[in-house]
């Protein structure tokens, strides 16, 4: 178990923002909580009260049915009430602001927001302008961060690997677009990793990658050696401006996870995946079904673990620790 | 009532995909539990506990206020909690398959999908990758089946007219077209109804009608001759390719239901149409809103009836057949 | 408190369409109950059971994420079933008409409908057609009315500046294609304003506004002078056919409630707003989020006000009353 001195601040308290600020310590108690979650999704009554009269707000300015389901599903196993509000960035822009939007929301005494949006920091400009009794959850920003993502991939590594400190996890592919691996990267570093390697094309890995303590690699094979787990990444087309990859077939070819290539990795190593995937391109069908891809488990474990970080921020414990 | 060797198969258990290989004796099972729904409509709380706990997938791939709308008060009726995801087929070829949308919603613990799909068979592809304890039912799949809807259709003749072994029942219009059309002509055929006649223009006259037990005509006067029994269909234009009528004005002139035209039939036979309808081109006003119609009855025997269905499928009862 | 004589008719006890016929004595009743709604939303558990297996559609024919979220929160914390549609009008003269559309709905034994729809008159239509244990709320038609807003902002003047009988209001902006400004001065007017007050340019001002017994201004410091309550209306530019205005910098300079301005009015005076807001156009952002601004109120004041209308209407108590 990671041990550190670290308190946690009051923000991460009120708000779920992104890993970086994380100590391993605090993503353990939410891996631990997500752990007593698991049970609800295999009961014949898949139902907690702890947030009974909840008002969530899962406000998204990107289309997304996989994460707002999943938010979905995780509120009311919780037993709040949902309220879906899927609108564009330019219908906000014409209408009213961001903040209006989310200041009117919270004036319904709503009690937490899941936010996704496609500008870096849109969940941190609302979180700072929130009262106390209301909570944040990024659900994705920009290029920024995708904390909760980062966190069922934590939790998914745990219940198949163990120990984060005797592991090599390799991230794999569009780095440069990816909030994901943005927060896979700093949760591992939080919870001790052993090595934590990136693997891309240089058009597709981050200037700055080193400065995060990880290894870059260009070479996949290279990279590949020898890791306990594969993190693909998904090719984010929809950010990329101008041809960053040559074609599909190069791209997959050089960069493509194949069973052939899956034998340089450990003989147990699990591979992994955000979602949704492109088959064929930066994964083989035969990896992404065979035995060794953890891809399911990793969306049934996204349930828990966001249940987990619902109840924590909003829970009537978490309300109980507030007033205390 | 209608007794037969034929056992129920597992697949007839688990999911509820097309009326084809139901036997009578299963649809008089559900109608059964149909009719001790109805009472649940008209209490003042609207609400049994047979699926609390239960999360059910509203997965829509062609538009239907109102087939979403039923499902969705059917559920909530249940007590289940109700997830809808609207999506357009386009959308899912380009972002993941099909079956790759099933599993991630699968793998979030979920009961029950409810799903239409513009293509045949889609429902049945479906239903052969999910587990065991997954269950689907086909909200209309294509032109191959509504199995719901006809169930709902039978379920408002039994109410009305009795027993089937004594009606002639008349289906009209464009039946090449037509899920719901098929879906109908199986149900009635496995309840024993004395003669089902279908009437439509030759160039929306399936080719192999005659070939499932029932009698051709494309003469509307002749065909409704003291029928118990008018079932209209919608003319489903947007299932058209090319010219397949006249114009709108000679079409309800050859087989639009008017109260001159109603007046073959048997004086006490009852109207029914699946909805939408097009007034003025299949069906006149007047016998649409007259006193033979029972149209808006069909509607809410309709909740019933998929109560009926999904209480069958994923209730605790369900279960414990299940496991025992 | 205002005493009449009035009672109140069939229609008002079955559905909440406009304020016009509304007495100041069943306005009060109103209020008071929504005054005992403000508490559930500030408890920990927002929940009460007056709605339960009650089940409530937000037909929606103009986009309102606004309306439809407080409408659906409303209904929630009363423990109702909730079904959005949101549709356009277009698809629905294409499919079917809005009585089908809604005879449909209401055969689905569905208690009460919450409309939107951008003609004036559409609830109105409704409301006739449905039976007795149906209810209709009006959420908006085209310029008509807003009753549901128009109470809210009531039930925010009571709690800011008590008795109306000695109130100064005046509404300013668009108030040719205001449905909300319609609402508001039938409702101050039942509830015995002192004097009610209308500032538009000419080109917005109704030719028969005199005739609501409001007293029209054009220069907006003549207008502001000693009142005790600005209303502010959004500029309804998608309403607007032509150019009724000049550019937005001289509207705004004309008829945008700056602070300058604002110290025409009361020193007390509360500013309100029926959001969205257009910023720097007919508000400045210096009011709207200044210290007399009571815009986020009236949105919370809104979820109180729309549970009492809903209770009041569709509730069990309302149930007894009918049947005794």
């Amino acid at each position: 178990m990671i041990a550190e001195g670290t308190r946690e601040s009051a923000e991460q308290r009120q708000h779920f923002l992104t890993t970086e600020t994380l100590s391993g310590r605090t993503i353990t108690e939410i891996l631990d909580t997500a752990e007593s979650f698991i049970s609800v999704g295999e009961r014949e009554i898949k139902k907690v009260p702890l947030l009974r009269g909840k008002t969530i707000v899962n406000l998204f300015f990107e289309a997304s049915t996989r994460t707002r389901t999943t938010f979905e599903i995780a509120g009311k196993r919780l037993s709040a009430d949902i309220i879906n509000i899927n609108t564009s960035v330019s219908a906000t822009q014409k209408g009213e602001s961001l903040l209006d939007t989310v200041r009117n929301l919270e004036a319904m005494h709503t009690d937490l927001f899941v936010i996704r949006h496609p500008l870096s920091g849109a969940a941190d400009l609302i979180a700072r302008s929130v009262p106390r009794h209301v909570h944040v959850v990024n659900a994705g920003d920009g290029r920024h961060a995708h904390p909760t993502q980062g966190l069922l991939d934590m939790f998914t590594i745990r219940r198949y690997k163990g120990d984060f400190r005797r592991l090599t996890v390799a991230i794999v592919g569009d780095v440069l677009h990816s909030r994901v691996a943005r927060s896979q990267i700093h949760a591992l570093t939080a919870l001790g990793t052993k090595e934590i390697r990136v693997i891309a094309p240089r058009s597709l890995m981050p200037a700055a990658v080193a400065s995060l303590g990880v290894t870059p690699y260009t070479d996949m094979n290279a990279g590949l050696k020898d890791v306990d787990v594969v993190i693909m990444l998904r090719l984010q087309f929809e950010r990329m401006s101008g041809a960053l990859i040559p074609s599909a077939r190069e791209y997959f070819a050089l960069y493509g996870l194949t069973p052939d290539r899956l034998r340089h990795a450990h003989p147990q190593a699990i591979v992994m995946h955000p979602g949704p995937m492109n088959r064929g391109l930066e994964i083989a069908s035969e990896v992404a079904d065979g035995p060794q891809s953890v891809i399911l488990p990793q969306v049934t474990n996204g349930i828990a673990v966001r249940m987990a970080i619902l109840a924590r921020l909003a829970g009537a414990q978490a309300a109980e620790a507030k007033t205390s």
